[in-house]
């Protein structure tokens, strides 16, 4: 990639991103009655339901932290911030530490998961808002609420999801890769190289060959069935960058090898030769994935290869990674992108059509998209990169 | 319809049946070792998940139980039935009368719905497999799981699903549905009268105009979002001839005209005027359905349809009801039917193409499509069918 290849791409994921990207949340998403945010957002921004779903919630509150402390300290996106935590605390937590899923708009609970992810992205969010208002107190509570939710991560009964005896144990893919990410992003001011090098280990179960899979047995063994075969390329790829982050942090140069392959099989077992694309599921046996929607495009495989690819060239000059590079944003800009409204679109079928117009949904918010163009924008300003 | 043409469809509909849906699952669906059903089976009928999905283990049970009472008492049918009747006697049923939603091939359980469906279509499976071998006690315990059943219904929290302050008050157009079902194939040695008034309310409240919504508050009037404005075509579609068949029995002649209503309009706001087929999902307010696979067509309201259709013409001679059966059955032939393998596809995306090979899987068993061709094939013989 030439200098000036570089330099445009920064500028158009600089324009993508401040002007195209969190405009379009800044200006329709903040709720003025009740404070915290809309994340149902039709293609145009119009809020087309009022739930607030608060992984999205949650991650609003982390991206525009993120914004203010790293790339400029502006008052309009403290206070957005600021209006979501405050609606956080004020609803979403409860008593005992767990995090509801999703609020009625003026914050009384509707549904409550039996899974540990709500938790998490609140930790993130919190943990990221006390660190751009300086804030001790909410920076060590994150970090406890991290304590608690790895004592819960490998046992969901804790949670309330009963543990069956025809259930086979496994260990699910997200599950430590989640993890990582909450030392890197809220276990920043402790030493966690036991939990570093536990969640190294559990990765390394899921890998098999060229292979990684969703759930594995807790010794790594294969498990039979749809599940045991099942491979999410999109949560690959996202696990990669995540475990590239931190064993670079660490310097553990067979885990940074390891996370460049995963990205890198990902792609190969997760591209459409057809038509182009992520699938968002398939199956290793070359059955059909029992989800209904495993051949669909989702908007977030694709921003987490924008970056891991990118992320992957920046350290190696591999043409290949470069090749995946131009394959995603090639994708994302013949698919994704609505010049008209900002922000993306987040659904295609499998032939690229959109079938979803809206921006923001339950699953779908302020989060993915200004994630992956802030990571690429910046990655870009860093260049060159120190070759490992 | 000509005789001659009747004739022809009946026909078709018996060979299809007998020849190419039955023998799919008479021979490739039976545990040899473990007794009960594999419902997960591929194109070719082989296993690819040996996880035993209690919805499809007691729906088959009904079916074979069925057209073993009422279409010939052929052994192999009983012993199908019997085998997977059995299974879930001794592996399915807990102790305080709740069913798991899914068993290991051996019995142990996997997972428990905080719902009531699998209870409800357990105690179909045991009433119609008692009336098939004239076993009263079956009979009986079936009726007292309905009235289990009952208390639960409009009441989740009873079966673990806590209601929270922030979700709106709902009623899902599914749970009379389910409970009339229930009247008409379980109870059918009791006075139901009150309890079937109270599902004529309660679906009526669901109608607006031409419209049916799956969720509406208890007074009936209108809810917010998405869930507010969701139709579901197959469901109201379902929902029509089971009010129908009730409100023959008891000669309800205003809730007849409701039910051929109910599908005739879902034929109309369900069909993709483009593509063709009935979508899953539709909203009504014109937005995207948050549903991912909102705009596939699934097999279960195209069979579901085929039977309404030709119910309402067999009574009413209406061209409409006529042209919308023949479209239906089309698309039915372009798409879910396999001559080479038998069964059905379940699954194809909104252009028409199939998307998942199986025939068989975590929802989709031997049950809608028998049930819809076995309706058809015994209206068309009762022709002509007396005008009401």
């Amino acid at each position: 990639m030439t200098k000036q290849e570089r330099d445009d791409l920064r500028l158009y994921y600089e324009q993508e991103l401040f002007e195209r990207v969190l405009p379009f949340w800044e200006q329709h998403s903040p709720d003025p009655d009740y404070r915290g945010h809309f994340n149902n957002l039709d293609r145009d921004g119009s809020v087309y339901d009022t739930t607030k779903h608060i992984w999205l919630q949650a991650r609003q509150v982390w991206m525009f932290s993120k914004l203010y402390r790293l790339v400029e300290a502006r008052q309009s996106w403290l206070s957005n911030a600021e209006s979501g935590m405050n609606f956080l605390i004020n609803h979403a937590l409860r008593p005992d530490g767990r995090v509801y899923f999703s609020l009625a708009r003026d914050g009384q609970p509707i549904y409550q998961q039996r899974k540990i992810f709500t938790e998490c992205f609140y930790a993130m969010a919190l943990s990221e808002y006390g660190r751009a208002i300086d804030h001790t107190a909410y920076i060590k509570e994150a970090a406890l609420m991290v304590e608690r939710i790895w004592d819960w991560a490998y046992d969901w009964s804790k949670v309330g999801r009963p543990a069956l005896s025809g259930a086979k144990p496994a260990q699910m893919l997200a599950v430590p890769m989640m993890l990582l990410n909450l030392i890197d992003e809220v276990m920043v001011d402790e030493d966690c190289s036991s939990e570093i090098d536990d969640c190294f280990k559990r990765i390394r179960l899921h890998v098999h060959d060229h292979h990684t899979f969703e759930f594995v047995a807790p010794d790594g063994s294969r498990l039979d069935g749809p599940d045991g075969r099942l491979m999410n390329p999109g949560h690959v790829i996202e696990a990669g960058w995540f475990l590239q982050h931190i064993a670079t942090k660490v310097q553990e140069s067979s885990m940074i090898e390891l996370s460049r392959n995963m990205i890198r099989n990902a792609q190969a077992f997760g591209w459409d030769e057809q038509y182009g694309g992520l699938y968002y599921f398939v199956d290793a046996g070359g059955f059909s994935p029992v989800q209904l929607e495993w051949s669909m495009k989702l908007w977030w495989p694709h921003s987490e290869a924008l970056y891991a690819h990118l992320l992957n060239y920046a350290h190696t000059g591999d043409p290949n990674d470069l090749a995946s590079f131009r394959k995603i944003d090639n994708y994302i800009s013949d698919h994704f992108i609505d010049p008209k409204h900002g922000e993306w679109y987040g659904y295609c079928d499998r032939k690229g059509q959109v079938t979803h117009r809206f921006k923001g949904g339950p699953y779908k918010g302020c989060f993915h998209v200004p994630r992956a163009l802030w990571l690429c924008w910046q990655l870009l300003q860093q260049w060159p990169i120190s070759s490992d």
